[in-house]
């Protein structure tokens, strides 16, 4: 079932290590189908040089596999959970791409320094708080989707489709799989260069908001005007 | 028509990707046959990978297009501004570059540390100003253009072939879409060195004068002597 | 003799410049039968291009070499030592690996920050002491054996499966030659990351216990639920 | 002529570009016949992909091209004066290579932190002074040269085989122009670990005398007893 989500989602998960976004095993990729209600994700732990588009994993929204004979990644709950709040999303990735997972690690947000920034993400990505004892007994990682829907109390998920898990990494998503993997090498070069800007000017300030609000709205929204139609 | 300057053009944007200078499709070459008054363009948001010569787009100095079934790069005015503005150049490049980036978004001109830099940029390369509202509601793409020309109100543009728009990227020129890309490669490895110098030496001032000329001069000018003839 | 073992331990040598964890002849691969207690490794200064595995060498735990053409790695006490100490580790390796390195050489361990760290490391991952005068002109490579070991006194080499040896660089261990190299290059993403991590906040902190114990504990020992059985 | 060095002297040369030491034709290698008295060097501003053996040009220690339908590098004065005044060297490299050409801008030596760089070079890397406006006027290349002796006034250049040109980059030098490549590279890696190094731990300081010496020479000298014989 579901062959063509199974090799989008595939080719989303290759993807990652195409883009040096993972190391080993290090990431997940997982895409959705509104109309069943079921999402397609990558195994736990198997290596992506082995990876065939049968191997993915097809499972509910209550968590249930419904086929496939591997396990689901070991962060499917994080995804189930995005899916069930955020009702726009098509796709979601994990990964821990070595400079958004250092803002991660130092518990920061990444701040929008420019337009690189703001053509992808509208504002400042935020950092997650860290979750409590128990919250990480108890279901990590559903949890770890409880906290990153909290982060987005006053955001729209559509215009910063990113966040960071703090003392973790990266989870972005897009209007697909193949999307959410676009944001996903976004938001490491963003993060790239929002270091090297601080290193630069250690008093540096958020890009103007005239400027930002160009850039995200010349891509996105009913005035877009970047890019072919 | 003009299918040389196309190829040319094709192939100049084609060196983005080859020297990493792009991601995704953050960037484009142009390049004009004075003559004709017409300038040759890579098309708005279309993948490197999918691109070929006839892709590219004519138009001429009005901002009309003359030839090509695609938008132009939505960067388009901000080059026609350049090429009306600096005569004598032939090719203009706009990349985001990681590093050079950073500076942008920093809001830092990129001091002149060494031959290197010296042997391509005379002094420093200038970083603009920011754009007021008025001048990013009312044509934003041109009035980049404008704040570039300004930054060179006191500089030779042929000496100091790029600049950095502030929360934004580099832009840089030369004698032809080639010379333009050379140009971009040049001044990403630049502030590459650039930022790393001041890493280690917090007090350091920009390279002599006398060396800086030295090294300029060797290669450009009545008395250059680096290269065959 | 051990056929099969030399070709593990010079695949996993292979894998050392593929991964970009040695420049040159920088590192060393051994992998140990342990019950006949011969240990196979890296002849000393070959060039990987030119490696084949019947140029391993095999070694008794007496340090007398019982095969191969070549001189064995330089280093080679310091693994011997490490397999009689750390009776449960099967491979062991040393690179000069860029960022382990430079943690190395600032004298300094490595902090957990994040859960990359945690999955694979159990805390800090320690530095040691440097050696004195006597230790380094008695048997140097031994006696950098006997500082590793030291640093363990109160850790689990196998939940901590690698240290920095001050002033020089890295060394892990596993259960085999490969997943030796597999923890060689976990700690040099680690600490790619750990710096990037203290340049973007000065006043960072450890990752909590919690999060570091479920991230080690969900992926070692018993109750341990990622990847496929 | 000199068919045998010419073929040497390419093949170096090409390393460069291989080993990511070189943007464009910023670098160039020589190798020396010291019976001949004649060196062989790279031609100028050439591309490293149109290059052939045939292209290298011939010269003697006063000056003169010899054989060759190029003009030689414009560095060819400092080569030179570098094979009159270290009567043992072989081979020698220029280059713009990142790390170590930002320490050249720094105005800094590499300090010698650890024992990839005491493997290769015997105490910190030194970086000349800034040359005088007279020097520059004069012969700038020859006195390049000029100011790199000084630096070695009290350094043996066969134990500290390479320096940095202070604002401009390194030179490395070896027993042949292959040796003086390695150099380069090593001498390239040991300034990125340098920097790291300081980032890391702002208070650094030398690798103990005892460890430094213990490296350099169980790989040179009569004692030497890394690699195979």
């Amino acid at each position: 079932m579901l062959e063509e989500l199974k090799k989008q989602v595939y080719e989303a998960n290759m993807e990652l290590p195409k883009r040096n976004l993972v190391t080993y095993t290090w990431g997940n990729v997982s895409g959705i189908d509104r109309k069943l209600g079921y999402f397609v994700i990558k195994p736990s732990g198997v290596d992506y040089e082995a990876l065939t588009p049968g191997d993915m994993v097809v499972m509910d929204l209550e968590g249930n596999r419904i086929e496939g004979k591997y396990k689901p990644s070991s962060d499917t709950s994080t995804h189930l959970y995005l899916y069930r709040m955020f009702q726009e999303i098509g796709g979601v990735v994990h990964t821990h791409s070595p400079y958004a997972t250092s803002f991660a690690q130092a518990g920061r947000g990444i701040p929008c320094y420019g337009t690189t920034h703001a053509d992808y993400f509208y504002g400042e990505i935020p950092c997650t708080r860290s979750l409590t004892d128990e919250e990480i007994k108890d279901d990590y990682e559903k949890n770890t989707g409880v906290v990153i829907v909290e982060a987005f109390k006053d955001k729209n998920p559509l215009y910063t489709p990113g966040v960071l898990c703090v003392n973790h990494g990266p989870f972005t998503w897009g209007k697909d799989a193949h999307e959410a993997v676009h944001n996903s090498v976004v938001m490491e070069e963003v993060a790239k260069m929002a270091l090297r800007t601080e290193l630069l000017n250690k008093n540096v300030v958020m890009a103007p908001a005239n400027i930002q609000d160009k850039h995200f709205f010349r891509k996105h929204g009913e005035n877009a005007y970047y890019g072919q139609n």
